[in-house]
């Protein structure tokens, strides 16, 4: 839990200072006017008191421990001053200084001896380049930001100090409260990880908020991010898109990809929720700090107006949420409590002329329906309106409740007495009714993904060495593409299936193999010299019996030779013809950040034209995979339609299980494209008919 | 322009009060705080005075013109008073009481009659059921609104009364102004498209906004609001669906359609610019109002802070248009002006410790270059920050510059005060970059409309006697199906090329007509009886000579005697095989509101599994046809890929006017598929192979 960060029994400030307007100054006088209870050490050589504390002239000479040091002093000295904090042996350093990594090369190298000394030391770094640290708790505000906010069940990080100046305003504004607040800088030390691990078991904390615009590491992330929202919500806005993906792509997931996919996959496995806007962000922040999750995904409203009302349905379905259905008795007992040209049928319209009694009998009876899983009141200053009474009922309503109950009183300038009663009672509020379904949105797809299980990833029984044998002998050729035989032993050891293949030498060894495996094959001269082999007539199609693989061995051996005389022929490949079935795609691409990114898409214009396809992080469960099926636009055509019968989707998602595992398995495979890959009917499974993969240089 | 209603020099309340709480009271006390320099009757047989204002018992007790009264008393009243304002010579009349169609038949037909009423003394009427009528300019407030807004550029229309009320409360506390705000009500008599007519060439009004629940007359409103909107923007919201399509629908086109794709189709023709929400509705009405529009679609972003110039990087390439590229001599000039870590690419980072000043210089040389279509100025309130002299230096950029300047000052607390300024001199502010590149993105798209002529609706030399023969014929026999050769004649009578074909009676002249057509041909027993051709064998395809014809004709004729030995037969249709092509399905389906709504799609999977298709209510232009064909996402398939030719999109395109001009012509055609219209390559055009359609009953 970051213990000397979080509950400090003394700070010193390396850098404070006497002249308004300093940061050093700013610091200092925003720590003795968050309350902090603890001892508050003014460092500067240069003053004997500052702002009534007495100063000292260096962290030595502090006759105290120190937990937590903050230091606001040029660039320059930095990396003395943390020398001096690990040998005086505080546990936490917040470093504001800026002019580190974002200067240049030797900025960066600085930041690497700042970790070096935390490491030496047993100390943790939060900076450098940051607004400070605030934490409600402790309380106390180690930042140069010009309020405080209030006490609240939100913690916050943020990679953009600027951002957290705005978030703070905005914060102040509307009365919206947090637990820990961070600004993270250049992260020489601590980063997004540590401070979700930190909030993860945290009671005051109820939902974590990040702005981020890199991830330190990715698969971590997931990992860590994917246990913390089984129980707590992560809302996280994320923004900018690295220009990592430089490197030359040749495959079509590679050319599909991009950063901006993987976040997208990344985000849903780890279970985060991703804001557009800070807008957004503090939509979803208050209605998870103060309300609890829906009990379903049943919304009902209650208002005074019919069109905001309508809007509010409108939202509701467009969202995927239901309009709730209410018990037969609620609509009694409604009908019996409300004039008669009010509706009783959700939403519930206690008419223009409601005072609030008129409210409070309906927020009664609908928020106790068994089928409501949510309670959305929506409020038009009108003419009768008793806002602030009304503001109250809701209030009364929502304590006793342990359905949400979110508020969309419309308006800003008569309404703000009633808004403010609510937020006191922990009532979110939202100008727009579109903005409270959005946030019961999140909030039942938060609950539906704290119902599911933690993804459980299957292991095959494979022949992983025989995969690591073919890259290290292409790897000593000097080669890095892989197609062909090669392709096809590595589909083989890790079972997926191929179509039966064999390279025979003789004419004889043909029809044998032929025969074998039954008509039609298909032929193709085996040379390592040839590249495109369809060009001089090496692939034949069809071969229908014993003489016509004759005739296919010779003729091709013939015409290759006659075009190119000092090619080395092994023979003829003889291979199983696949019919029926359709064309999938299964391709991964590495992701600077993420790793494997796996794509699944069908065959064709599906991918090519229509871009149809779906992404996932490896390595990923089984429930995973077939959702990542689902994702795709074409996908009924998978479950057959227009007569065709149902394709073999468990064989795919166990393809899709095997690729994920390959590609964890081998991180230095940086492309690959099953492509295609043949699926048949239910229960016949599938067959991987070309596969090509980079490896990396 | 409505005279009597936007520039009354007498107003009468009929029904004003002396009791506080009472509406009538509230529309005399509005009346009289708003300003409004002409003369103020309150009526009402029991006062002598109200508020200060001598009171007449009845409105022929007023000694004077009367321009404008407010009819506010219970329903029952309401006609009487009605015919003694039209009596007295009133011009305009609103009717803020309630109780009329929302109350069931009887109010229905109460408000028809007051059309009668309007319309016997050339009156018109507002309402009833309104919160009532603002109007800035006159200036007047005839409501019962609990505040006036200020003056502004704003024109604004509302079906919901309640929804006034929330409007107006936010507008006051953003200090946003109004020329014009009307509470349409049950629309007895004046509807949206009389004040979209009457505000068109409002010059105090700017833009106009709307809040639609239904629209009166869908192809009148189309027409004029099209007009409208190429010079004027309209924004509007449109809220809830119809469920008027409750008639059961066998098309294609009537599955895919529905009120909302109808919305959708008619908004976008119209040039109508539809918000998602009361907010989206300000973010866009305060730039219109404010603000000139873009010059071209490149952004410029100026910003204090690196993370909130990301996010308005992300969501200016998200929505569609352009990070401006500053010209060199900008970069070159802000390189020299700023300090070396600012960056001087866009977005320009004037940096944390930014002054006013910094941003006035970054502001001016970034305001003059060329390449710039649009500014947006974001500010964090970092703690040197110097946020209201920043927002007199955007305010006076702005008001030099003739490309749009927006702001986003992120905050909400301490940025209050530089906010006000912004507002005060027209420059629009956002809390957070998504909602400003929003309105930056409409402003843009209505530019590029404005740009753009009006439609011009071809029509094509048909023979549309033909057609209405088949109808009356179709009807005459008690059916509203069509289908076959009536549809084949359809086709032909609007030269929608069709397979040549002929109904034979005898081998020989099916012989005959197949030599002359050329094989294969295709050949269908030809029969009234016969529905389902295919169950008998009646129908075959593929047939290549003389004597395959001769045969396939005495097999069928011979078959399906035997099968029915009471049917007529006529003998056999031959018809060309058609061979290549793509599958096209253009349909129509009505729409209770707009009318005749043309789907385009491409057949198969297209639009049967991946819905991908396209609407536009007809008629419709050659551009918009093609527009509408590039909107499906599959459009490219069309274009040619993976070494296709590219398909006869201009054929495709004069089918859909042709289409276009046929569901036109004849209103009774409720829906009608053509499905497969083949499309060949380039060049080669397309044919109709089926066609159903089915009349109004």
């Amino acid at each position: 839990m970051l213990e000397p960060l979080f509950s400090p029994k003394s700070i010193a400030v390396i850098g404070a200072s006497r002249t308004e307007g300093k940061l050093g100054h700013a610091v200092v006088s925003n720590l003795i006017q968050s309350g902090f209870q603890g001892k508050i050490y003014p460092i500067n050589p240069q003053s004997s008191e500052i702002l009534g504390l007495p100063a000292y002239p260096n962290l030595a000479a502090v006759d105290d421990k120190v937990d937590l040091a903050v230091i606001v002093i040029p660039a320059k000295g930095v990396l003395q001053a943390l020398e001096e904090c690990g040998e005086k042996g505080v546990g936490a350093v917040i470093i504001i200084s800026a002019g580190f990594r974002e200067t240049g090369h030797e900025g960066l190298l600085a930041e690497r001896k700042m970790a070096e000394i935390a490491r030496q030391y047993g100390m943790r770094i939060v900076g450098p380049n940051v607004l400070g640290v605030i934490d409600t708790l402790a309380p106390y505000n180690a930042s140069f930001a010009a309020g405080m906010p209030r006490r609240g069940k939100i913690a916050f990080m943020s990679q953009s100090g600027a951002l957290c100046t705005s978030i703070l305003d905005i914060a102040l504004a509307r009365d919206i409260g947090f637990s820990r607040f961070v600004s993270l800088g250049n992260k020489a030390d601590l980063n997004e990880i540590d401070f979700l691990e930190a909030w993860a078991e945290d009671p005051e904390s109820r939902v974590i908020l990040a702005y981020l615009e890199g991830i330190s590491d990715g698969a971590r992330f997931i990992e860590v991010a994917r246990r913390i929202t089984k129980h707590k919500p992560i809302v996280a806005i994320k923004s900018g898109t690295t220009s990592a993906g430089s490197r030359a792509v040749s495959s079509h997931t590679g050319t599909l990809a991009g950063s901006e996919r993987a976040y997208e996959a990344a985000f849903k496995q780890a279970g985060l929720i991703r804001a557009h806007s800070v807008g957004h962000l503090f939509d979803l922040a208050v209605a998870f700090a103060r309300q609890p999750l829906p009990r379903n995904d049943q919304v009902a409203v209650i208002t005074n107006a019919g069109g905001p009302g309508i809007m509010a349905t409108d939202a509701i379905e467009r969202s995927g949420l239901r309009v709730a259905n209410l018990a037969p008795e609620t609509i009694a007992a409604l009908r019996q409590a409300l004039p008669p040209a009010a509706s009783v049928l959700n939403p519930v319209d206690v008419l223009g002329d409601a005072l609030s009694d008129r409210y409070r009998v309906a927020l009664d009876l609908v928020s106790k329906d068994p089928n409501v899983g949510a309670l959305l009141v929506i409020l038009t200053p009108q003419f009768m309106t008793e806002i602030e009474e009304t503001a109250r009922a809701v209030s009364e309503v929502a304590r006793k409740s342990d359905i949400p109950v979110l508020a969309c009183f419309m308006g800003e300038a008569n309404t703000q007495a009633g808004v403010k009663i609510l937020t006191q009672n922990n009532v979110p509020n939202y100008i727009v009714p579109e903005q409270a379904v959005a946030a019961l949105k999140a909030m039942v797809d938060q609950r539906r993904w704290q119902e599911t299980p933690l993804p459980n990833f299957e292991r095959f029984e494979v022949d992983r060495e025989r995969v690591a044998e073919i890259f290290r002998k292409v790897r000593a050729e000097g080669r890095l593409q892989i197609g062909d035989a090669e392709a096809r032993d590595i589909l083989e050891a890790y079972h997926i299936p191929i179509p039966a293949s064999k390279l025979c030498t003789t004419p004889e060894e043909a029809v044998a193999f032929a025969e074998q495996i039954g008509y039609p094959v298909v032929m193709k001269i085996a040379s390592p010299d040839i590249l495109h082999k369809t060009d001089i007539g090496g692939v034949r199609l069809n071969i229908q019996n014993a003489s016509e693989v004759r005739d296919s061995f010779d003729l091709m051996v013939f015409r290759a030779l006659r075009r190119m005389p000092d090619a080395t022929i092994w023979g003829c490949l003889v291979q199983q013809q696949v019919r029926g079935g359709r064309e999938i795609i299964v391709g991964m691409n590495r992701d600077p950040q993420f790793g494997p990114l796996v794509m699944f898409g069908l065959g064709g214009i599906y991918v090519e034209v229509l871009k149809d396809v779906a992404f996932r992080i490896a390595p990923f469960s089984r429930e995973e995979a077939h959702e990542m099926m689902r994702e795709i636009r074409a996908f009924n055509l998978l479950r057959g339609v227009r007569g065709q019968p149902p394709a073999d989707i468990a064989a795919c998602a166990e393809t899709l299980l095997k690729v994920s595992q390959l590609v964890t398995d081998f991180p230095e495979i940086v492309e690959m494209d099953i492509n295609p890959l043949m699926v048949f009917e239910e229960g016949r499974g599938v067959m991987g008919i070309d596969m090509r993969l980079v490896l990396a240089d």
